[in-house]
């Protein structure tokens, strides 16, 4: 098996080795210094403020999304966000559900955003901006620098989806002034899913403190007040966790997240590359890549689907399609999780193979 | 490491080992073939209508706890709770934080509910009726029959976090007129935390999509409407949720349910009878027994976080503590997981050195 999708992604040995040992119970000062060092890592990685926190929530990527909009937000907020692919359109449903007034920018497809796309909304103010980093559904990279001089210029609090960019393009939280960002435990962690992380802020620590959601699972003053002795409110994805630590340290040891990031690169440019070299059928349809993902499409009509479904059903490779309406237009090869330049040798000799019967 | 809490439990080496192995693409036929299995094993263990529904959530049993609470009462409902210890007081809670009309039976502690106890609440106009079945914080099991006639009689909908009962006591969803049955992975089911279930009979299925809950994470109807296709509206935890296949094909193929509540059983036996035989300064604190744990203090006024920790760091066993205002007064043994009598002899042989030690 061999799986380029964006999440779950292919699991190092160490890590996964973790996941044959029995879980540990959690409620010790054992686990509470794994948790204290998963947030020191995670913080760092993220280029966090000394006082920012970290959140673990036992939950997919959407419960911390939810937990963003609920714990920073309220009805006074004033919100853009950006509509950029499905997970942008569910910040847009979310901020819908919870009735908290939110202007759209519909980037064009496979576009990011300019400073003309933002212009529009200097000096109106907003108060809030939230954007799916990459928005992974299809592949595009936002301008983060943009994003953030907008946002300070403007006095709008930043919240930023990173999931599967984490890791994986240069990012630093306190230099962006970024308050809230969103990754989980299946995509650059390259761990089985089932943890969300929420990195917060010193601003947004106060915010989630002066804010009463209607939740308990989502509240992350819960979350916060346990997490300060090491510990979780509810019982979380111990294992997920203790793989999380492994991996985070794994990174540390490897040269930091800079060398993290450079590795991605390197996959993504390794496939782009010989992608163009081998003058495959396909057209990248992103003309703002992030290093996690490269989103195609069929140049000879050929069903995206059709592609995912042979390459699985054939030659025991998943690479990512895509649901709803981009089903048989999109497909996507990730670079994140533990894949060599060896592994896509052997995603493009399955390829030339269906070319020649074809697949393609 | 020899693990006697009440979950995090010992994994057999089959569950495990999935554990170790990469985690598959979920958006594919095959993956929604596990989850129709899982759906139909589990509601068979539940004795579940033939037209319930099982949802599978990413989370801690606190957020089956919670959809259940939001997705099928509303402000109209007027709520019965049983409060008898912290899970018990966490249904309180979530009646609170939604603005819920409720009453709280409050049972002493160490004891169950009677007919007394339900009585003066009879023909009151209670809509609903929310129970930890076994109240797993201090061990104490409800009386499940005597709760269903009551519901029946009145016309109650009755919702039943049955975390650390299910497969350890004997449960009948259809026969008892259970609406809503609530469990975990990490508790009899034998794997990691991180999946919670949550059982809907026929009508429940009803009542959730007749709701509208301010939640994205936590609708049901999401979750429901995914299932259909055998699939999670949100990335679950895919490891866990193959895990938890594994493992109920395991308890299918050796007796199904009823032999599963048998070896639980069993072990309590075990356990209780040794604990009586040996004369350990213990004393049993609950009078309503489950078979999934034993809930035990100290008769000479020893601490029982005390002897948690000294179990723990001195022969690698874990017993499961209790938190607040039970920390020093309760210490629990689980009966859940894979464990065996020999297991327990390992227990004893500590636990009698500690005595000779002075320790107990």
């Amino acid at each position: 098996m061999l799986n380029f999708t964006v999440g779950p992604v292919m699991i190092s040995d160490e890590v996964r080795a973790i996941g044959s040992e029995q879980i540990p119970y959690f409620r010790t000062s054992e686990f509470s210094e794994v948790m204290f060092e998963n947030e020191k890592l995670v913080k760092k990685f993220a280029k966090a403020g000394k006082n920012a926190r970290v959140a673990f929530l036992t939950g997919s990527g959407t419960a911390s999304m939810e937990a963003a909009v609920i714990n920073v937000f309220t009805q006074k907020d004033k919100v853009l966000v950006i509509d950029g692919g499905s997970f942008g359109h569910r910040f847009v449903q979310l901020l819908e559900l919870y009735d908290i007034e939110h202007e759209i920018i519909k980037p064009d497809f496979g576009h990011g955003i300019t400073a003309a796309s933002l212009a529009p909304y200097e000096g109106r103010g907003y108060t809030g901006f939230l954007v799916n980093l990459d928005e992974t559904s299809v592949g595009v990279l936002y301008n983060i620098k943009l994003i953030s001089e907008f946002c300070r210029r403007n006095n709008t609090f930043l919240v930023v989806d990173s999931i599967s960019s984490f890791l994986c393009d240069p990012f630093n939280m306190e230099e962006l002034d970024v308050q809230v960002m969103i990754t989980g435990s299946q995509k650059a962690l390259a761990c089985p899913p089932g943890i969300s992380l929420i990195v917060l802020s010193e601003k947004a620590v106060k915010r989630v403190y002066e804010n009463r959601p209607k939740t308990m699972y989502l509240d992350l003053k819960l979350a916060l007040d346990n997490g300060e002795r090491g510990q979780t409110p509810f019982t979380p994805a111990v294992g997920t966790l203790l793989q999380i630590n492994r991996r985070l340290k794994e990174i540390e040891n490897s040269g930091g997240v800079d060398a993290e990031v450079n590795r991605t690169k390197a996959r993504a440019e390794y496939f782009r590359n010989k992608l163009e070299e081998y003058n495959l059928p396909f057209k990248i349809i992103s003309y703002s890549l992030s290093n996690a993902v490269t989103p195609l499409t069929s140049t000879n009509g050929k069903s995206a689907h059709d592609i995912f479904i042979a390459l699985k059903d054939n030659y025991n490779i998943w690479i990512c399609p895509n649901g709803g309406e981009l089903k048989d237009k999109v497909f996507r090869v990730g670079h994140i999780g533990d894949l060599s330049s060896a592994d896509y040798d052997t995603l493009f000799k399955a390829l030339f193979e269906m070319c020649e019967n074809g697949q393609l």
